[in-house]
Order: C-alpha cells, then structure tokens, then sequence
C-alpha cells in the first residue's frame, strides 16, 4: 500500500481529480439500498460522473437504466445502456441523434410542449418514449402541475402518431440545493413529491401505467417518504461534495472526489497559500461559511486518500488557474512549495466536468465522456 | 453572404461559439497601434483565446512574443511561438516540461520565493528566465514591492547558478476586474503601476536592462499613461465580454464571441424562456445589475453575426445544462423552440475554455488548445 502511495505522489504534478473508490462504490450501493427498501425504481443521473467505467459499478449491483442531461452523453453511455431518460426539455435540433438513439434503445425524453410533439411526430423514425416535465417548485423548466389543458393537449397530440408514447411525468426539485438543513430539505420534498404525485395520480385513471419520476441528491439522501414515486434519479451521490455537506445530504468522509493541487507559492506574513486549481478545474461554484465565500476546503492527507478537514484551511478565491488557501497558523509551516494538497470541491458534478479524467486513489486512470486523452 | 449565414445556422445544433473575426481582430489591432503608440512591447496573455490558429492572427500584425498560464499551454504555443512567459508562479512539479521548453524557445517564468530558486538552479538543463512576481494590490500572488531583503535574496540565489537569469519585475493589477467604471479603473493603474516602476527603477541601478510587465485588459484598455512600464499582458481584449463592458473597457460592438443556444421551452406566462446552454458552456461568472445576477445577455442576430443587446433579456440562472432567459413582452411572441438565439457571455475566457471550439460568423471552426475534436 505504500508503495502505491509513494507511486500516486508521483505521478502528479499538476490539478488532478483524485476519487476514491471505496467511497464512491459505498454511496452507489446506499442509494440502491434504499430504492430496495422502499421498493422504487433507481435510474441514477450519470451526469455527475459522465464516466462508462464508472457506470460499471452501478451495473455490477443490478441497475439498469439510467438518467443523462444531453443527447450527447446518451449517445456516449448507449454504447453499454439500453434504457436511458435524457432529463432535459428535447431539443429538437438534434432530431437525428434522437433517431439514431431511438432505433438503438429505449430512449425517453422530455417534453413541456405541443409545438415540440408536432415536430416530434413529424420526424420521428422509431418509437420514443417521453415524460411531460412538471415544475414541482424549482421554477426552471417544466409546465406547472395545475396547467392540466396544456398537459392534456400535449398528450391528445402525441397520439396522433405512433411514434411518441407518454410514459409519465418528471419532476426535479432542484430547489433543495438552496437548502442549508435537512428540515427545509424535507418540507420542500413533500410539497414536491405531493405535486408530482397528484398529478400522476389523476392521469393514471386514464393511463394506468404512468410513472412519476422524481429526484435530486439532496431530498434523496435525506428524505425517508417516497410514497407514490414510482423512479427516482439523484447524480451527485456518487461522488457528494461540500454543496451536498452544507445541505445535510452528506459527510466529509461520503466525499469521494478530491483534487489534488500543487503549492506554487506560499505567503506566511499573511497566512495564505497559492495552489496550482483555478477556475478551470474547480468550476467557480461556492459556499458561503460565516459570511466568507468559499471554493473548497482541504482535507488532510492519509496513506489511503483522505479523511476529515483540517478546520479553517479553505479557497478562499479562484481565478483562471490560481487558487487562493486560507491557512490557519497551526498549518503554515507544515507545507512546503511543491507539496500536492487535497482540495474537497463545491460542487463535484462541475468539477469532474472540467477536469475529463479521474485518478483513483490506487494510482488508476479512469476515462470519462470527452476525456481529452 | 445570405448562402453562408443560411449554412451557419443549419450548422448550430446545440451550444455553439460564434467567433465574430473582424471584431476580434479590430480588438487585436488596436491594442497592438496603442502600444506603439506608447513605444510599449505588447506580450498579448492566449489564455483566453487559447488557439494557434487566432494566434496567427497576433503574428500577422507583428507580435513575436507571448504570455500563457500554464506550462501544458505554453508547450501547445511553443509550436509556432518562441518567446513565451508563463505567468503564474512557477510548478516546480513540473521542471521536466520546463526543461523540454527552455531547450526549444525563450522561457520566462515568474518566480516569487528562494526555495524555487534552489531548486531549479539544481534542475534545470538550459537558461531560463525569470521575472519576480509582484503584488501590486490584487493580494492574489507574488511578493509585496516593500519586501526588498526577500527580492534581492531570490536575486542573489539565482546567481549562484547560470540556469537562471533575472530579467525584471512582473505584476497583474487583476483587482480592476472589481472595478464599474472607469475612473476607479485608473485610480488602480496609476496605484499598480507606480509600484512596479518604483521598484525597476529601484533595480535598475544594479541590473540596468531589467524590465516592468504589466498588464490587465482593464487598465491596458482604459488607461493612457504608461510611463515606465515596459511590456503589458492583456489577454481578454481579444474577444471582450460583458463583464469588461461592465468594467468600462470596452463597448458592446467590440465583444468577438457569442454563444449560440437553441430553445427548449418557451413559458410565457413568467416571461421566460429555457435555452440548451449552461454552466458547463458558459462557466457560472456573472455580473450583478440592478441588484439581479445575469449569466449572459442576448444579442440581436444580423446576417452578418450580432449587433445591439436587446434590452432587458438576460440569462437569469444556469445549472448544468440548462440557461433561463428572461424575456420581456415586447420580444416574447418573436421566438420558438428550435430557434436559435445570441448570447454574449459575462466572461469570454472561461467561455472559450469550456467550449474547446470556435465556429466563425462565416462558418469555419477553428480548434484551440484541448480541443476534443
């Protein structure tokens, strides 16, 4: 093992996305677990990840389908998934990706229009099914659940071809990442959840076997009441981060991606550290802690990855590829130039974004959708 | 032209950077006349436009030498550019690509403590030079101006060894970017500035040809005095965007880039739109106006690319994919899903570096560095 280790030092020099396994490989068997328990469908929203090698892990504890945000990324996770939800309202422009999908997989969209479905059952050619996308209170996208004409007319439209096949409705409730405790996690859930159920439950007279398809991280790590949900899709999970830690949805030991940073410079007089992780790594999504904005805090260094924070020691500012530590006195003079930090990050679905590949704590590169090598 | 704007808009199928050309190479001509004006070398910063390609378009007005932000883009420059300043404090992780480079061009790296020093006097195989970085008020990097012993001890050091070569002082006045207009703007040049040239001056009397550098867009834009100073580094001029219109540097007909983004949904009774379009195209840099967070505003599209903002339509919020416009009533009943709109991004660097690829207004990609395909 520390030989390993010793190798893992080496092999960076500069930002690298470090991810522990045995973290991620235990949040993706609690959240299976739990949809078990409570006997609801799990479709994760590989998203976060964007990672083939990583979506192994889910298919090795049984799960077989999956959410994605583009077309784009369905096309790259088709190549080892038959069921794919692309959570995002259709964009019509990529019609032939849609075609070239559907000829291949079960592939559902989202659809929140009439004019939408009218393209749709004009230049379609394979069967696709779809979910009307419902507002249940994170006011991004969707129709609002009490806008039943127009859900109906989207509906009566589609079944003028053979082509759309109405399977339920989504819901995210992407407000929960607002939250900054669990109580306020929890109400938001409910009154979501109830809006989503409702509305299925009043279409399922008509359309028996419609689902209503929920999620996001934080309300399912937290919340316990998933009656009358039929699916649900969290991403984040996989990896959390310290967003997800400050919602409640996690701890600091759940983490399971670092960056890992090299100190270029370091100014004692002012107890500040310069890494090399800029805003073209981390992304620039932040916390606020105590009124101060923050970019990622530093974990401490163990022989197998990482453990818990090391108190005060954040970014406190991100440029392009400069990041700015706050070191409290305790630490300063436990680092030298050229020494590598473990940076936990704001948001890891940004991050893992930026940075296309990931280094598992084994010293193993893991590939991901437009990895650059 | 009618032909070749037709084909563009068949080439958009989603998010989509649009290089306007002659805008962007009236920016780079203009910097270039200013500092020949000011009898002042211009050592244009690519990290924001990061491609060979638009590079060329530096070199065809007579620019010989660069800066970049990392040693990995120094080395993708290195292929048509030899003389390359790296500016951000010096990885000594990396000494083997400094090697590689030193070997090949003129290196310039920023160096702001003795311990790198010893270090690359004992590692590195050719002449690299150096600048000491400054801190001349944006408290992000390099040693304070009044801290002389540490100065002349990196200097000393240096000259222990024939690696190194001190060839002057280097300082970024990045706290302009705080700045809304433009007096404060050259309240902090004439602040920064005096500081670097006190100290060359200071300098010079023992190492006569050692030089100022200085340089952000704001104050390279705005400003008019540079005395003293003998090279500047701007780099976001070359495309602009709406945070340096903000800033005062620039106008809106002067800003070279748009994203193009198709529509997903249109709601019109919030006055809202959703585009395909988000924080993994544009990053999540914003401005505040009137008291509101604006990721992007919309442009109006003409045949030969954009023109004019139209008032009152913004990018509200980004999440991953997904962008929310608001729309106001006079512009709402104009758009349809599947139609493509403008959008001027708030930070063109971050912008180019996520979207990896440019189209121009006359239809032609051209890569950059990282491009994924």
């Amino acid at each position: 093992m520390h030989f390993m280790i010793k190798k893992l030092y080496e092999m960076i020099t500069k930002p690298t996305l470090l991810l522990d396994v045995k973290k991620c490989k235990t949040n993706i068997a609690n959240m299976c677990v739990k949809t078990k328990t409570h006997n609801i469908d799990l479709r994760p929203h590989f998203k976060t990840h964007q990672s083939l090698e990583i979506g192994q892990w889910f298919k090795d504890i049984g799960i077989s389908k999956i959410t994605v945000s583009s077309l784009e990324m369905a096309d790259y996770f088709a190549k080892e998934w038959n069921d794919i939800t692309v959570a995002f309202p259709i964009n019509i422009l990529e019609v032939d990706t849609i075609n070239k999908l559907a000829e291949k997989i079960t592939l559902n969209i989202l659809i929140e229009s009439k004019e939408t479905v009218s393209f749709l059952n004009n230049n379609l050619k394979s069967k696709v099914n779809f979910l009307i996308k419902i507002n249940i209170g994170n006011n991004r996208a969707g129709l609002l659940p009490s806008n039943i004409e127009q859900i109906e007319d989207i509906i009566k439209t589609s079944e003028t071809s053979n082509k759309l096949h109405f399977i339920g409705f989504l819901g995210h409730a992407g407000h929960t990442y607002k939250c900054r405790n669990k109580a306020t996690v929890l109400q938001i859930h409910k009154e979501a959840k109830d809006k989503i159920v409702s509305l299925k439950d009043k279409f399922r007279v008509q359309y028996p076997n419609i689902i209503a398809s929920y999620g996001d991280t934080p309300s399912c790590s937290i919340a316990e009441d998933f009656s009358g949900i039929d699916e649900i899709r969290p991403g984040n999970y996989v990896f959390y981060d310290l967003m997800q830690y400050q919602i409640g949805a996690c701890d600091i030991k759940d983490i399971a991606v670092a960056m890992a940073c090299p100190i270029v410079a370091i100014h004692k007089d002012i107890n500040e550290m310069v890494i090399y992780g800029g805003g073209i790594h981390f992304s620039k999504d932040n916390i606020i802690e105590n009124g101060k904005t923050i970019y990622g805090k530093i974990a401490k260094k163990e022989s197998y990855g990482w453990s818990n924070l090391i108190p005060n020691m954040n970014v406190r500012g991100l440029s392009q590829e400069h990041g700015i530590i706050s070191v409290p006195d305790s630490e300063i003079d436990n680092y030298k130039i050229g020494n590598i930090i473990y940076v936990l990050p704001v948001h890891s679905c940004m991050t893992a974004n930026l940075m296309k590949n990931y280094l598992t704590t084994e010293g193993k590169t893991i590939k991901m959708f437009n990895s650059s090598n």
